[in-house]
């Protein structure tokens, strides 16, 4: 089945950007997933189709309102049940749980903002979560769109193909990922742990849930506080 | 002066993508930034250009060689004081913070991993920054590259143009943006909160205030635990 995506946005042209690329694009040849583009602007009012306005209580920028936006997504909204998601900074922290969970379902419809956001009455009226990729601002929510879609497409079914990384990766575990060592064994003065070329699956195994351990303690002490509350 | 950015990946056609129209594009065009793409397959190894070889010790997937990455780096990165950053989900998680810190700087060169990323070993030899953008697995480094350039670029002088918008954002306080409301005032069922009519602006800023530690404290227990210890 085909895992559908929609996206409302002002500006369709960004899609589907990177994801046209690679794995990904390679998929969306093969219609492993879709894309629809859905263009804000159709929606504007006046000559200019305008789709914001300045927001009550004053303050800097431009506001996408409310009824535009019903208007929008009452013509174009997903009939199944895809989830409607708007993409914000305000919105839950995207986790990998998630990712894997919109991987596991039909599809997603995307509400870009710009500006300074959407009139909040949107979440009265319509189902939406708000999810964001981090604690950082961006232009728009097209590059997180593109982001949960990419993180979603990969883990569809024959995306990644014969390579069956997916499996044994970061945050599956709970934890980072184990570092990785390739050829040359002795490379510039850096050797291989010698442990790696032990053929000893076992004590590999056990060095690499170490390292990953490690590493997750140092640079991560709030995944690591979380995975010793989920081991204990 | 222009923020660089250069950008040594597998997938060079990914770039510009999104960041090639709106604001970033324009800025793009007007040279308030460059990108420069390095092809990291031109220092492959052999007739197919091999970049890449199977994991000592095991396991599925491929890990780019510190061999190839190494000469790939020397022969492109920068002469200047820019930061190189790996993208990575076992990274320094990703603040805002460290936005307008890379974009206050000179630019960034970034290194884009695929398969199951770069052979530990280049860490030994080279001061590279490594940074993930969120708690969730990507296709490769170039998607969260664009977001981190993304992110920078909309912060350059001039890019947002007389929008002040970004002065009074999310995560600058520490807390989450209040909500929004623009024209009309009464849609469908629903009506602007009276306060934002009222004109009364100290009230205003109140009611702001409190909607965003409401919010904050009520989405994200986490943030509104560091905001409460730094305004104590």
């Amino acid at each position: 089945m085909t895992w559908q995506v929609d996206v409302l946005t002002l500006f369709p042209e960004m899609f589907p950007g990177f994801l046209g690329y690679s794995l990904a694009g390679r998929a969306l040849e093969d219609q492993r997933w879709s894309l629809k583009t859905h263009a804000l602007r159709e929606f504007g009012l006046g000559r200019h189709k305008a789709v914001d306005d300045t927001p009550f209580g004053g303050g800097a920028g431009m506001v996408i309102r409310a009824d535009i936006l019903d208007t929008a997504l009452e013509a174009t909204k997903p009939e199944d049940d895809r989830p409607i998601i708007y993409l914000s900074p305000k919105g839950r922290l995207l986790q990998q749980a998630d990712v894997v969970r919109y991987a596991s379902g039909q599809g997603a419809y995307f509400i870009c903002g710009r500006y300074e956001g959407v009139d909040e009455r949107i979440f009265q009226k319509h189902t939406i979560e708000e999810v964001s990729i981090g604690d950082y601002v961006l232009s728009g929510g097209e590059p997180a769109a593109l982001i949960l879609m990419d993180a979603c497409v990969r883990l569809l079914p024959g995306v990644m193909g014969s390579d069956q990384s997916g499996v044994e990766e970061s945050f599956s575990s709970g934890l980072l990922e184990y570092p990785h060592y390739t050829k040359p064994a002795q490379w510039d003065d850096y050797a291989v742990p010698e442990i790696l070329l032990s053929g000893n699956h076992g004590a590999i195994a056990s060095w690499r849930k170490e390292q990953a351990e490690n590493a997750t303690r140092q640079r991560r002490p709030d995944l690591w506080e979380s995975y010793q509350g989920n081991h204990k």
